[in-house]
C-alpha cells in the first residue's frame, strides 16, 4: 500500500536546533511505572515507539537530585544513573529516532520519601501529597545548587546519549513552574513579584542548559500554558501567552500542553480529540520555534491538519503511542485501517500511579516488551499443529482469534450472540464510552484478512460442540455477570431483602431494562460503571441517588485521574450522594444505608436499586467440560480447556485483551510454578562505597 | 552495672523445635518499607537487632509466587532471591540470634498489579484493594500448587540460612487464614464448611514444612486469634481457641496476635502495653509449644510478668524492638533507664505504606544503617575542635545535643522556656499523646551523665547570645507555629474574613487559650492534631464541628492504621462532621463552607473557629544571623549557623529528630551536590534468560 499524498507533510523532517526529526511524530515524555524500578523494561518500551517510526522518543521524567524525590520515575542524580539511560538511548537509536530527557525537580509537589530531604520550593509551603511536612523556601545559595544541579544534570543526560533535554515546567509539579505561578511563588527578590521575576528562574535553567549542551543537544521546554482555573492560575490568553512570548526564541522547541495532569491526560469520557488545540494554538504565532503538542490524536487526517492550519509544527502523543508504537509507520505505509487507535481510559495513567509497570487496553504488549519479549506487531509463527476453539467473541476471545490468527493456527470463535464484541460492545453504548467500540473494531478489521479463522456469531458453544469441533484446545471466553446479591468488597455475604424491592444490575442496564422513578445506585465497584449507569438513569428522567463504602465517589479513578470530573458530575446530576454507606435494609420503597464508621442509618427513598459491585465469571461450559474427564475429551482430540478473560477472573477490559494475548501465545492460561517473565532485581552491592562525608557539607551561610 | 535477679527469666533459652533461641526476647516479623527494594538496608537493620541481643530476629512477609505479588516486602519466588535473604540471615547469626522467616501468599489481598496474575483464593471474590478485578477460586489442583510453592519455598528459605520458618496465617491477608475465615471460604469441598475443613491447607503447610525442612528448622505458625469483629470473625473464645487446640502440637511455636493489622498494629493513643493479653493468654493451656505474642512491650517488668504469669514463652516485639534495638542488651545489663522507648506512633508503618524506607520516632537511625552507616547506640566521637550552641530544647534540639555529647563536643543548649522538649512536651498533654513524652524524657535521661552538655532552661538565644557564646557552629532549632490564616494544602492564599470571629490555632490551644460554646476545626493538615483538639474541647464541652477538604477524617491516619478508630471517635463526639470541605467565608456566628467539588455552601453555625493547616518555621534568629554578614560572625568565632528540625521545614516529631541526629553527626544540615548515602539500584540485566515458555505450560485439566 502507499500512503495518501495528505499525510506526505507528517513525514517531513523538522529541524529541533542543532538536531532534525526524521518526521513528524513526537512522542512526548510520559510515565510508564517502570521508571527506576524496571529500567530494562523501559527501555524496551520505548525501543518499539522508535522502531514504529516516531521521530522522537522522549523518557518520562527523571528527577535530578535527591531533594526532589519521587520514587516511581526516571532518577539521574549522578554518573551512576546514566547506564539504565543509556540502555534506553541506544536502543532508540537503532531505530532512527531522536532521544528526549526530561528533567525534573518536584519541589514541594513530593515529600521525598525516600531521602527524608526537606522539600524545597519558591516560598515555604506544605507539602503537595498527604504527607505531613513543610517545603521551605529557597534562598539564593538553594537558587544557585539547583542550576547546577540541573546543569549538570543535563550534561549526564548528554553522556547517557540523548539528543534533547526537555526543561520540564509543566504540570503544577516542578520547580521552574511553581517559580512562575502566583499562587505558589510569594517571593520578595528578583525571583518573584512581576512575570519577567517570576519567569527568571525558567529562563536560567533554559540558558544553563544551552550553554551546557546547546552545541549538539536540543534545548526544549515543556511548559503548561493553561491550568484550566481562570485568573487564579496561568492561562492561554495570559500569563501563559506571556511566558511563551517573553522566552520565545530562547529555546529549541516548545512542548506545550495543559495543566494539571488530570486535564493535560483528560480521558475520552470527558475530552475530545485535539481538545488542547484551542489553548495551544496562539503559540506558534509568537516563536518561530517548533512547537509540538498533544490531543490524544490517532486520526491522521486530524494530525495533518494540525500541520496544515498552522497549530503544530509536530504531532505529540504519549496515550495514543502506547496503543499503537507502530502509529507512524502504519500511516508512513498507507496502512492507516490497521491503526490500534487509543481508547482514552487512562488504564496507563492508573498503573503508573500504582507503582506498577502500566498497561493498555489496546496494546496487550506494553509493559511485556523486556520481561516477556512480546511485541505489539509480531508473534512467533504457529508451533503445534493444535486447532483452537474459542467460546465468546468479548475483548478476550477476539484478542486471542486475532493473535492466533496471526500465528497462523486454524481457530473457531463461536459467539452465542449475534454481535460480537461482548461487553466492549455493551458498555461503549453508555454515557462516554462510545471510544470502548474501538477495542472490538481493530480486531476485527484485523480479523478479515486472516483466513484461519472462522467467526461464527449467533452460536452458543456447547458440550455437543466441543465434542464435535474437531478442536484440541478449547478456550472458554464466556465473560462474566454483576452480581444481584449485593456481595463485593463490603458486603461478603448477600444483603438481606432484597426482595423488598425491584434490584437491577449493570447487565439489566446493559439489556435496556431500565428502573424508573426514585433509584438508589450502590457502588462498590468504584470504577466507571456505577457513574455512567448514573449518568443514564439520571438523563432517562429518574431521580438518582449513589451510595458507596468509600469516602469517595468512584475512588478508582482518582487512579485514571477522572475522579474530581467523576465526582463532580455525580454530585450535580445526583439528588443526594452518600459516602461511608453501606446497605443495612431494604424496604419496599426505601434502603437503609449505614454509616461504614458509626453505623447510624440514613433512609433514602426508592423504588429500585441498582447493585454494581462485583462480577462472578460465567464458566459454567468451563466446569461442565472438566467434569467430563480426561478420557472423554481426549476422545473427542481436546487436549485443553482453559478459562480466558473474565470467565478466569473478571476485571477491566485491558485485563481480559491481556488474558486473550496470553492465551494465544503460549495456549494457556493457568499458573506455573516459575515465574514467566524476565524479573528486574535490585542488586546486592554491601560493599559500595560510602559517600564521603566532606562532600555533604555545604553550609548554609 | 549488673541487672535485677527479676529479669532473670527473660534470659533463659527457649527451645524451638530443633533450634534453641538464647533468650526470650522475639523480633517478630514486621514490614519496613525496604523489602525487596531496599535489601542490603533491610539486611543491616535486622542485623543491628541480632546485635541488640533479640535472640530471635524475623524479616518481614516473603511472598512465595508471582500469583501472590505484594511488590513491596520481601519475595522469595524461587533460587534468585536467595542471595537477598541470605545476606540478612549471615548477619542476624554474627550476633548468634537466631533468623526466621515469614512466607506468605497475600490471595485477594493483593491485584498483582506487576505479575498481572489472576489472584487466587479459596472462593470468587472481589480482590481487597481498590484495584478493579476479581480472584478466582482455587480448584484442587490450585490448592495443590499452593502446597508445592509453599514447600519449595520452605526449602529455599533453609537454603538462605533461615533457621524458623513461619507459615503466616494471620492478618485476614494470606491464603491459610483466608481459608480458615467463614467470610471468605464458602466452598463445599474438604476444605470448606466445617472448622476442620477449613483448618485443612493451613494444617497441611505445617505438615509440609516440617517434612521438608522440621528436621533442621523450626517451623512456627503465626497466627490471629482474634479479629475483634465478634461472631463475624474468629474468635478467641471461639474458632481462635478451636483452632489452636486443633493444631496444638503440630507447629514447633505459636506467634500468636489479633486481626486484622490496624488491630495488632493499634497506637499508644488506642491501646495500652500488654494490650493483647487478654485474648492470646489461653493460648498456653493448650499446647505444649512455646508461644509468642506482642503487644507493644517497652517495660521489663510487664515482659517478666508475662512469662512469670504464664501468658507467653516468648516476648515478641516489632515496634519497640525498632524504637530501640538494643532493647534486650540493656535490660541484660541493667541498663533499664536507657531503654529507647516506642512512643506508639505507628509513623514506622506509615512510611512502610508509602513504600518507603520506614522511620522512628525515637530511633532516627532506623533505616539509615547500611544506607548511612548510623548506628543506634554507637557513633563517632568528635574530629572538628567546634563548640556548639544550640537554640531550642525541642525534639531536634534535644537531640542533637544528646548526639554531639555523646561524641564529646562541648554543647550549649539554650530554650527560652523554662520546660524542656517544645512540642513533644506541648502535645503530649493532648488527649492520647501522653506517650510522645517519651522523646524528651529518653534524651534528658542521656543528657544528664553528659558534661560537656550544658542545659540553660529559660534563655532565648538572640544575637547578642550568639556573639558572646564562643561557639563556633551555632544550630537554630527553635520550631515552627502554626498559622493564622487558613493557609495550608488547599487554600494557597489568606482565607479572607477571618477577623469576623475568634480565630485558634493549636499553639493557642496547647497554650490553654480554649475557646467555648460552638466551634469548627478547619482541617487541613490530615494528621493527629486537629482530632486530639476535637477531643479536648469536646470534653471541655464545646459543641465541635469538624470540616475538612479531603474526603476521609484525619486522612492521613489512613496510613497509621488508625483512621477508623479516629474516624468513628470524630463522628461519634462532633456535632457535625464536613468532608470534601473548603472555608468559604467566615462572618459573626456562622462559618460557610463550600464543597471542593461543587462548590455549594453549607453553613455551621459557630462562635470560634480553629485552624488546622500547616506550620511556618519560626526561623526570625537564623535570618537575623544570616543578615550579620560572615565577617562579624568570623570575628565572633562562628563559622557555620544552621537551621535544625521544625525551624527548618516543620514535619512531624520523627523529621525533626531525625534533623537533630544528623546536624550531630555532620555539623550541618543543608543539601550537597552529591547524594549523602548510598542508593540501591536495580541491576541491568539486559540479557538476562527468557523462561522457557514450556516451563509455563501447567495444563488447567
Amino acid at each position: 500500500m502507499s500512503r495518501p499524498a495528505r499525510y506526505d507533510a507528517l513525514f517531513e523532517p523538522v529541524r529541533i536546533g542543532p538536531v532534525t526529526a526524521k518526521n513528524r511524530f513526537y512522542q512526548v515524555p510520559h510515565c510508564n511505572g517502570m521508571g527506576r524500578a524496571f529500567p530494562s523494561s523501559m527501555a524496551a518500551m520505548r525501543k518499539v515507539k522508535a522502531e514504529g517510526g516516531w521521530g522522537v522518543v522522549c523518557t518520562e521524567q527523571c528527577d535530578i537530585h535527591y531533594s526532589g524525590n519521587h520514587q516511581r520515575e526516571l532518577r539521574l542524580w549522578d554518573g551512576k544513573d546514566i547506564p539504565y539511560l543509556a540502555k534506553a538511548t541506544d536502543l532508540i537509536h537503532e531505530h532512527g529516532a531522536l532521544a528526549g530527557v526530561e528533567l525534573a525537580h518536584n519541589g514541594a509537589h513530593v515529600s521525598n520519601l525516600e531521602s527524608r530531604a526537606v522539600p524545597i520550593a519558591p516560598s515555604a509551603t506544605a507539602t503537595r501529597d498527604l504527607f505531613p511536612g513543610t517545603a521551605r523556601a529557597m534562598d539564593k545559595s538553594d537558587i544557585r545548587a539547583f542550576r547546577r544541579w540541573h546543569r549538570d544534570a543535563a550534561l549526564n543526560a548528554r553522556r547517557a546519549g540523548f539528543d534533547i533535554v526537555n526543561v520540564y515546567a509543566g504540570h503544577d509539579m516542578t520547580l521552574p513552574i511553581n517559580f512562575l505561578s502566583r499562587r505558589r511563588n510569594q517571593r520578595t527578590d528578583e525571583y518573584g513579584g512581576s512575570l519577567e521575576n517570576r519567569a527568571r528562574l525558567l529562563r536560567e535553567l533554559i540558558e544553563d542548559a544551552k550553554e551546557a549542551v546547546g552545541d549538539t543537544c536540543a534545548v526544549a521546554v515543556r511548559f503548561s500554558v493553561d491550568e484550566l482555573i481562570g485568573e487564579k492560575g496561568i492561562t492561554a490568553k495570559g500569563e501563559g501567552h506571556d511566558v511563551v512570548e517573553m522566552l520565545a526564541e530562547l529555546p529549541d522547541l516548545w512542548d506545550v500542553n495543559i495543566s494539571n495532569f488530570d486535564n493535560d491526560g483528560a480521558t475520552a469520557r470527558f475530552s475530545d480529540e485535539g481538545y488542547q488545540e484551542e489553548y495551544v494554538k496562539f503559540v506558534k504565532s509568537v516563536t518561530t520555534k517548533p512547537v509540538v503538542g498533544v490531543g490524544r490524536f490517532t486520526s491522521p487526517d486530524t494530525m495533518a491538519a494540525m500541520v496544515r492550519n498552522g497549530t503544530l509544527d509536530l504531532i505529540g502523543a504519549a496515550r495514543p503511542s502506547i496503543a499503537d508504537p507502530f502509529l507512524p509507520r502504519k500511516i508512513e505505509e498507507g496502512r492507516v485501517d490497521d491503526i490500534r487507535e487509543c481508547v482514552g481510559c487512562n488504564v496507563c495513567v492508573a498503573w503508573d500511579r500504582a507503582g506498577a509497570p502500566f498497561r493498555c487496553t489496546q496494546n496487550p504488549t506494553t509493559g511485556e516488551e523486556w520481561r516477556r519479549g512480546w511485541h505489539p506487531e509480531r508473534i512467533a509463527v504457529r508451533d503445534t499443529a493444535d486447532k483452537v476453539l474459542i467460546a465468546g467473541g468479548g475483548p478476550a476471545g477476539l484478542e486471542a482469534a486475532r493473535a492466533l490468527g496471526q500465528r497462523g493456527y486454524e481457530v473457531i470463535l463461536a459467539e452465542r450472540g449475534r454481535e460480537l464484541g461482548g461487553r466492549v460492545t455493551r458498555e461503549s453504548r453508555l454515557p462516554g464510552l462510545a471510544t470502548y467500540g474501538r477495542v472490538r473494531d481493530w480486531r476485527l478489521r484485523q480479523l478479515k484478512s486472516m483466513p484461519s479463522v472462522r467467526i461464527l456469531p449467533g452460536n452458543e458453544v456447547d458440550r455437543e460442540l466441543v465434542l464435535e469441533a474437531e478442536c484440541s484446545v478449547v478456550a472458554v471466553a464466556t465473560g462474566a455477570v454483576w452480581r444481584r446479591d449485593g456481595v463485593g468488597r463490603h458486603h461478603l455475604a448477600p444483603v438481606p431483602d432484597l426482595t423488598a424491592m425491584p434490584v437491577y444490575t449493570p447487565d439489566d442496564i446493559m439489556d435496556g431494562r431500565l428502573p424508573r422513578g426514585r433509584v438508589l445506585i450502590f457502588d462498590d465497584d468504584h470504577y466507571y460503571m456505577a457513574t455512567v449507569i448514573a449518568e443514564l438513569l439520571a438523563k432517562n428522567g429518574c431521580e438518582v441517588s449513589l451510595a458507596t463504602p468509600e469516602s469517595l465517589l468512584a475512588a478508582f479513578t482518582q487512579f485514571t485521574a477522572e475522579q474530581k470530573r467523576v465526582g463532580r458530575r455525580l454530585m450535580e446530576l445526583c439528588a443526594s450522594t452518600h459516602a461511608l454507606s453501606a446497605l443495612s435494609r431494604v424496604e419496599p420503597g426505601a434502603v437503609h444505608l449505614a454509616c461504614t464508621y458509626t453505623g447510624r442509618e440514613t433512609v433514602v427513598e426508592a423504588d429500585a436499586i441498582v447493585l454494581v459491585t462485583s462480577m462472578l465469571p460465567r464458566d459454567a461450559l468451563f466446569h461442565e467440560l472438566q467434569g467430563l474427564g480426561q478420557n472423554t475429551l481426549a476422545a473427542a482430540g481436546v487436549r485443553r480447556v482453559v478459562r480466558v478473560g473474565d470467565c478466569l477472573g473478571p476485571g477491566i477490559i485491558a485485563a481480559a485483551v491481556h488474558s486473550g494475548h496470553l492465551f494465544a501465545r503460549e495456549l494457556d492460561t493457568g499458573l506455573s510454578d516459575h515465574t514467566p517473565y524476565r524479573r528486574e532485581n535490585v542488586e546486592l552491592d554491601w560493599d559500595q562505597a560510602m559517600p564521603n562525608p566532606a562532600g555533604m557539607a555545604r553550609g548554609e551561610m
